[in-house]
């Protein structure tokens, strides 16, 4: 591509609602622009990379056996009313009457038009097990679009939805998935892990998340430095200790903390340490407030406690009336010794094996010390409730536990018979007999994959582009081609001959000056770029530099060509 | 391909809603299948053949230096309204608010954010020219979806926009969109016409629809046998008669035709040919009403007679009520003679040289006899406001007219600065000046052209492929594999020999029996068949049939290959 006949749009100035490394890099590389609050046209720079991101996953896709077919993004009220999620999704889902007054959504994903699309075309197990997917725009209404592309409100992902008669079957595609998945990001050069994530409402088998890693993600993700385990926060379980608990040894004493409400200004006032205070958290259980409690150091691991026996799936805090009403306390002052009989108490594995702690003394401006469970708390139940922390050792025995920042690109699930059983999708089996089918979805966010590579890979001057993401691979910057025929001409002859082998490249022949030139070819990311000059015509040499290289260096075009392979 | 690996849907039924023979194809095939009124899921044999054409449009785009973008489905009220389109669309425009209340549409078309992006990316002359493009989910609210993806409501387009300084420019680059688009249709293998078109509400200064010809098609083409010459029937000219009116010869006679209300019945009464007659038909014109006369063979033009001074640019039938007030009789006794001096009379040129012709009398239950023009009706304005017939003298002076079905698929215009002035979408000029750029834009319905090459091209067994729309080029079809693994090994081998040579081929191993499969591959219109059969494995041979030849033939594998090139 000659430069001069692209439209590249870059701007110098940092946009001010652009809050993150992508978002502001993606609108100064002239990649996108904001038409609306979380929607975003793909200016041609951006476009080209989320179309290379879109043919890597649909090539592994199609690799993998999955069908590519293509739903509407519009979808009928009806079918989101058997499945229960036109009243459930909640305001993320946009609705929408059409000039009848009839019902539709744009679809913020697809599982029930392809269940009922596989009920009506998949008759035997005979054409099981299949794997559908589509690359298609999706709309979530976010409340607050932000961060670009990466929480946009209209977004392209791809969406795959397989059928089979058997749990092995399901396993069998989910894990074809999951390879498929490890591909697709190998082969765009990213980092990152593949960790075991929570199922939810939905139960299901199984659940992976694929995420980039960044230190600006907002997932924190934990592995293990002994072995490949991997999980999420809210997944990833916490061993019990192996210590037990101590006899009391300390009387149970009112103190007064006028104003320490948090863990951190109650020990210090009291001269503790967290760890031999409990955090009490008041939730809304599935009948009656139920209190979580945890070690000081630890947080409350909703998700995993919002899965217990009595919870409602996922556990919402109780508001500060409801935990006046119940304890006589503002939060802050709450605790497990002295509790009302009717409130649950759950407590933290780690916390349980506590003696002679300091908690909160359920009356405002004070605390216990010296409280032991049994003697003056109430336990209901002992439980894994806590997040992981880095340091913990790995729930399978080997290597201790790590903290790492992702972004969440993909994500592999095995739906079980959900959408199948709600909208009646059954085959006939070997007897002849109608079985409900099981289900597995994969997504990947296509767009968000974009801005996730940015926020992994970026540094002061610009993006640096792995290879495959990359707009072009080289880019041949020409120094004052109107001065010199010649130089234009070398210039032209190595773009031809670069594309004659294959090579994508953007010849930029704008006639901008040389700084400027240089900054907006690392600014939008090209891994490799070379300077036809005047002097190197000269010497026979081009001033190469790798994006990721500080210093440039004279090399000649055969060598250019075997660097470039 | 494997086709026992591939979701292939074919049935035998032809679908009840189905009228026109690409929509009943398409469903026999399993190319679409219905989710709800003009809303079709592309199943996987549909979207292969989709996304041929998606590919062969973006190419030639390319080709003439178009840049893709991609804009969002999801647009602001704020930009239709600074165009006046929010209002003015209709209900065609799917409109949608979000869980703010703020209001959005589905883009039918994007000029309003294409010039919004213009107006804040371009600043000065030098970028232009520019036209940028996109291939794009559109959605348009049809009463009447209908002939399956042909009109449906979501669907798949080309839209591109050129953004210029001056009529010199824009004439470049249209005439550049309409030599990518007549390679665009050339490269797919379809009969078409590229046609003048009426440049409508809009203005703009030239138009051209092209149009795939099929006899189903809904609208007529109008072309010289003996030039270039071809536009709609709404633009086709008519020329002016070369006859002059003779001299009243006969009075003006009020004679009964109490049934008689066509220009056919009252001929046949009156004993005349409908040449003889006056065909009065009446209007709302800018300020009242406007009888519109043409000969009683012509029909009359409602968009030529829409665009002459005084009219409202698109022509509206008087209600029979405003018809009765305004001249005492109801449709059907219309005549020029002797009406209200406030209706403008327009007359055809061809109506206006007849003498002593038959008109409505104005009366229910009667016409004249003997009606002759100024003597008995006025004539405000002589004009050419009738269709063109088959048989008319070219406009252009060479050769006579002749009338063809199409089916509009493409649609090149020049804007000219509705948009960008209405926006304000300016750049500086040469002189530091601020200009108002002007606009083309460029059209093409992929998802329709899919079904318009099946209106052209299918014959009783399903649907005839040009090779390169087809889903695969060759269909390998296996007789009994598992009665022999010689067959299936020949069968297998060929298959990787022709993928090998980079022939796109169908391997039938879904163990049909023959007559299944070929009527599969019939009706969904792979254009070479071949068999490999015990036979023909004995004799050294494949059956090879072309889809539209009649019989098959035996032909070695050498044979084959030098066939496919």
């Amino acid at each position: 591509m000659r430069l001069s006949q692209f439209h590249l749009a870059t701007v110098k100035e940092v946009p001010a609602d652009a809050e993150i490394a992508s978002h502001q890099l993606m609108l100064r590389a002239g990649m996108i622009r904001k038409l609306a609050a979380g929607l975003y046209t793909w200016a041609p720079l951006g476009l080209r990379v989320l179309r290379k991101v879109e043919s890597v996953v649909r090539e592994e896709m199609d690799r993998a056996g999955a069908v590519e077919l293509l739903m509407p993004t519009i979808q009928p009220k009806e079918l989101w009313e058997e499945s229960g999620r036109w009243a459930k999704f909640g305001p993320q889902l946009l609705k929408i009457k059409d000039r009848k007054e009839q019902e539709f959504c744009y679809a913020p994903t697809a599982e029930e038009v392809i269940t009922d699309y596989a009920r009506n075309e998949l008759k035997s197990y005979k054409q099981l097990p299949v794997n559908f997917y589509q690359i298609q725009t999706k709309f979530r209404d976010e409340i607050r679009p932000r961060f670009g592309v990466m929480r946009a409100r209209e977004f392209l992902m791809k969406d795959a939805y397989s059928f089979h008669l058997t749990q092995e079957s399901l396993a069998g595609t989910y894990d074809a998935m999951y390879q498929a998945y490890t591909r697709i990001f190998t082969r765009l050069g990213l980092k990152f892990r593949a960790v075991e994530a929570d199922t939810g409402a939905i139960g299901g088998n199984a659940s992976h998340e694929f995420q980039v890693l960044a230190d600006s993600g907002e997932d924190a993700l934990i592995f293990s430095d002994g072995s490949d385990y991997a999980a999420n926060i809210e997944k990833a379980e916490a061993l019990a200790p192996t210590t037990t608990r101590p006899a009391p040894s300390a009387e149970l004493t009112r103190v007064d903390t006028p104003t320490q409400k948090t863990i951190e200004e109650v020990a210090a006032f009291l001269k503790v340490t967290p760890q031999q205070c409990v955090k009490t958290i008041l939730v809304r259980g599935a009948e009656g407030l139920v209190a979580l409690c945890v070690r000081g150091d630890h947080e409350v691991n909703e998700v995993k406690a919002g899965k217990l026996a009595g919870m409602p799936g996922e556990s919402e805090l109780a508001s500060e009336e409801e935990i006046l009403a119940a304890t006589g306390a503002r939060p802050g002052f709450i605790g497990p010794a002295g509790l009302p009989a009717e409130i649950l108490v759950i407590v933290d594995r780690d916390a349980a094996v506590l003696a002679d702690f300091v908690c909160g003394g359920n009356l405002d401006g004070t605390h216990y010390t010296g409280a032991n469970w049994d003697r003056d708390a109430r336990v209901t139940r002992v439980e894994d409730i806590r997040k992981v922390v880095a340091g913990d050792p790995s729930p399978d025995g080997k290597g201790t536990l790590q903290i790492a920042r992702g972004i969440e690109v993909g994500h592999v699930f095995q739906l079980g018979n959900k959408y199948a059983e709600a909208l009646k999708a059954t085959v006939l089996d070997e007897n002849g007999k109608a079985q409900v089918m099981l289900m597995g979805c994969y997504g990947i966010g296509v767009s968000r994959i974009v801005a996730a590579a940015i926020e992994q890979r970026h540094d002061d001057a610009g993006i640096i582009w792995p290879e495959p993401m990359a707009p072009w691979r080289v880019a041949v910057c020409v120094i004052n081609p109107k001065n010199s025929p010649d130089i234009a001409q070398a210039a032209d002859a190595l773009y031809a001959e670069l594309k004659q082998r294959g090579v994508e490249v953007a010849l930029d022949d704008r006639g901008l000056r040389p700084g400027a030139m240089f900054a907006d070819m690392e600014l939008i990311g090209i891994p490799h770029r070379v300077v036809v000059s005047e002097r190197g015509l000269a010497a026979g040499t081009l001033e190469y530099r790798a994006r990721h290289e500080a210093e440039a260096r004279a090399i000649t075009q055969d060598e250019l060509f075997a660097l470039l392979g």
